[in-house]
Parts: structure tokens; C-alpha cells; sequence
């Protein structure tokens, strides 16, 4: 089903309702997280789902493995149609272990949130959630990464699901292009419309907070704000989420800036490879 | 000296050798690590180095930030243009708060490495060496991460002086694109040539070991091998280092799949918005 060395994945699945599909589902927040359950009780409804998640919150944990410490699963939950597993990893750790240990066959498709908190702009390079949907994409399989901006505990995820439904469907329908995952924000509220954007450009602004210890050591919260760069343009995931539009933003996993590449070509550097 | 929101950087330094620069250097080793003192030792010619580095190795980071725990940093040495301090974050931890609360100014330059592995290929994306430098790009200053193909704590750097001052050099001299980092990769032994080239499409094939404790609970730890997804292209990073050469691949922080954009434009959602 997935070609792997081809441009685009050509896989137009027929008949949908007679398929059940096999769904791996993690996420940055842990497996009790609300978002998750949420994003469980909607993909349910095209197959087999089999969670493999944190054991508790890995936020800002990005594209992270662990190396250096032994991982440990326990299933948690196993009924008709769902397994849930926890794991004392970061998200790629979940997803590595699932498609290699957990699951009888390769997933036909990786979901990965509801994140409690945006992933827009440059936060897809810090996000767990999009870590985790990034690794599925570097596996072959279709990969999107939900998140709702909203970071608190008791969050609303209900005017997500149709979208969700909708978006799944697409996906599992007409595949993802070879190396892309699809990064999905939802706004808070009433949702005025659904946009494919670009990721805005815009940085963190740290505010370190410094404080100190009983033993007078100090030490360092951080803490920041979201700068943007671009607050005109008007194609961006920051401008949708702004003006309540669920933001669907195709993001790439071959990070290779292909115009600098020509620029670069003629600086000195004192050996000659192939393409001086 | 950087123009935030023009397309390029125009940064043509007349006269390099009269000018110090102000450089951030990190890694994810460790401050300790071989790669990062050899690495020390060339940017000292163009200026007053600060060392902000992991207190211990932090491989496989990517770009995670810490938000559960506090940080701490301990000034190391304090000589003639170089200051070091360690810190129990990861190297995103570092560089943010090397800019935000331990250097005076701004750095011209961020170097990052030299990484005791290669970070070619999909492992720019599990790579903290890889994390720090793109933080840097984030925060519109000029970086570049260098590794070396060697992952032995005894490994030999003196072969990659010469190439890391011409890369430095002309990247103080010229100034990279906005949005660009430089992903530096140096094959072991004698180098062949230098060459620009894109990121290789491959993944790491897990293999996780299971072991039992002497609880008789089991556990895994992660490893695998690199399965190269096109082994016969001659334009990418592994193709060079396989042939004795330096890769050189400059990447993106804007990870947005344009060409997908137009794509997936043709599905079918819910609700319409602005681009529908």
C-alpha cells in the first residue's frame, strides 16, 4: 500500500465503509489527556486503534529519542477495536515502539493529539505531537499531528471532531505526498472556516525567570512569548487560528533548502567536491 | 546586522580580519566532549567565544526544550575570550538562555558540535547538535552545526580545522539566508573534496532489545540500523560522506510543504475557508 520510492502515494481507497483500517494514535500530553480521548472516540470509527502514549505530559519533547535510559510499556486497556498502551518514553520513543513492538502490521495511519496548546509556527519544531507525527512520515505512514489552542486541563474538544472526521477521511482516501505530514490547529470557539496555510515565521521570546533555592543556588523557569514576524500576511496557520479558521498546514520532512544550495555553491572552501 | 524580515541577509564583511565576532558555541556531548573543544579552538581566531553546553551528554534531543524542570548554570572558566558555563538543559536550553541571559549581545554566529556521530540523512531531525543550531536560525542569528562520522569518544578532529575556518569564514563573510542553518557533515579519515548537497531520503530500522530486570519486568532498549531509501543518488549527504567527502546541506526552518498546499486544496471539508 505504500510505494515508497514514488512521488506521490496513489492509494484511492474504493470503498471506505468496507475497510477498517489499522490507526496508531499517541501524543505529547499522556494517555489520560483529554484531547487524546477525544481523538480516540473519532478515529475509532475507521478501524482498529491501537494507543501507544507517554505515561504522563513530554510537552516540548520535539523529535527527541531516548538513549541513554531503558523504556518500559504496559497495556492499559484492551477491548473490541482498541489497545491502549503507556510508555515511559517521548512521543517518537511511542511511535518507534508501536509500529516495531506493539503492532502485527505496519499502521495505515498515525494520528497524533488532540495537543492541549497551538502548534503553529516555528512550535512545530518544539512540539511532541508533531514529533510524533513526523516520525510516522519518516516510516511511510500518513501522519497528522491535532492540536487546539487552548492549553488548559478541561478544554472543549467537541467542535473539533467533524473536522477531524472530515480530515481523516481525506487522508485515508487519498493518501499524503511522499515526506509530508499534515500539522492541523484548531482554534478556540466558533470555527468560521477550514484554510490550508504555510507556517508563519515568528520565535519564542524567552523571559527566563530566575529565582532561587533554600540553598541560595538559583535556578531558571522558562517561560516566553510568541513573536510574529509576519502579523500582515494573511496565508499564514497564525493569521487562521487568529481569525477562527481551523488551520491545515502540509509540513516536509526533507528540511534541505534547495535555493540556498545554489548560493552556497560558490563560496571558497579550499578542497573541491563533485559539484565545484 | 540582521535584517529580520528581508529575504536575504546582506552581510558582505569588509574587512574580516579587524572585526571580533561574538560566537555562541554548544553542543550536545557535553562540554567536556573532544569534538566541542576542537571546535573551540578554530572560532577562537574570529573573536570572544562564550561556551554554553549540556552538562553531560544529550544525544538525540532534537529541538526539545525543558518546561517541567528548572535550569541551572555554572560558569566553568573565565579567560581572554572564551567563557564557559554548563547547563542541565538540553542545547535548545542552552543556546536560549546563552542569548537571553548570559551573553551581553546578540552573537554574530552560532556553532554547534562537533557532534561525536553523523547527523545526515533524518537523524538532522533526532539531532541535538542539529536542534541547537536551527534555535539559533530561529533567532535570526547564523548557524551551523558540524558532526563528524565517528561516534568514539577517542575520535580525531584535527582533519576537519581546516574545513570548519573556510565554512566559518565565509559564512561571517556572506551571512547565510534568512530561515538557513548549515548541516555540516566530515567523513573519518582523509577527506576528498567538499560538496553542497540535499538531505538523503532513509530511516533508522528499529530494533529494540527486550531484556527482563531482576523484577522479571521486561524492558527495551532503543537501537536499530540506517536503511537508505535511495542508495544510487549521488546529489546527498550520505552519497558524500560514503565517498570521503564533507557534506555540506544547508536546511530550512520552514518546514511548510508548499507544493502539498495546492493539493490538498481539492479536498473535501466541511466548512470552506478564505482559499476555498
Amino acid at each position: 500500500m505504500f510505494i515508497q520510492n514514488s512521488q506521490l502515494i496513489v492509494r484511492k481507497v474504493k470503498n471506505m465503509a468496507d475497510k477498517k483500517f489499522n490507526i496508531l494514535v499517541t501524543n505529547d500530553d499522556g494517555y489520560r489527556a483529554p484531547g487524546i480521548r477525544a481523538l480516540v472516540e473519532v478515529v475509532k470509527e475507521f478501524g482498529n486503534v491501537t494507543v501507544v502514549a507517554p505515561d504522563d505530559s513530554r510537552s516540548g519533547m520535539s523529535n527527541a529519542i531516548t538513549v541513554y535510559s531503558p523504556l518500559r510499556v504496559k497495556k492499559i486497556k484492551e477491548e473490541e477495536n482498541l489497545t491502549v498502551y503507556k510508555c515511559n518514553g517521548t512521543p517518537v520513543d511511542c511511535v518507534k515502539i508501536g509500529i516495531s513492538e506493539l503492532m502485527d502490521e505496519t499502521p495505515d495511519l498515525l494520528v497524533s493529539g488532540i495537543n492541549h496548546g497551538a502548534n503553529s509556527s516555528v512550535s512545530v519544531l518544539y512540539s511532541g505531537t508533531m514529533g510524533a507525527a513526523i516520525e510516522g512520515t519518516i516510516h511511510g505512514i500518513d501522519s497528522i499531528g491535532f492540536s487546539l489552542c487552548d492549553y488548559s486541563k478541561s478544554a472543549n474538544f467537541e467542535h473539533t471532531k467533524s473536522y477531524i472526521r472530515d480530515i481523516v477521511s481525506n487522508v485515508l482516501e487519498e493518501g499524503l505526498s511522499q515526506n509530508i505530514s499534515l500539522n492541523v490547529n484548531f482554534p478556540v470557539g466558533d470555527i468560521k472556516g477550514v484554510t490550508v496555510c504555510r507556517q508563519s515565521r515568528g520565535k519564542w521570546m524567552e523571559e527566563f525567570e530566575k529565582r532561587q533555592d533554600p540553598a541560595k543556588r538559583s535556578y531558571y523557569w522558562l517561560t516566553g512569548y510568541y513573536q510574529d514576524f509576519e502579523p500582515e500576511a494573511k496565508d499564514t496557520d497564525s493569521y487562521a487560528l487568529e481569525n477562527g479558521m481551523v488551520a491545515i498546514t502540509p509540513i516536509t520532512i526533507d528540511m534541505t533548502a534547495y535555493k540556498e544550495m545554489e548560493r552556497i555553491k560558490n563560496w571558497n572552501i579550499s578542497l573541491n567536491g563533485t559539484n565545484k
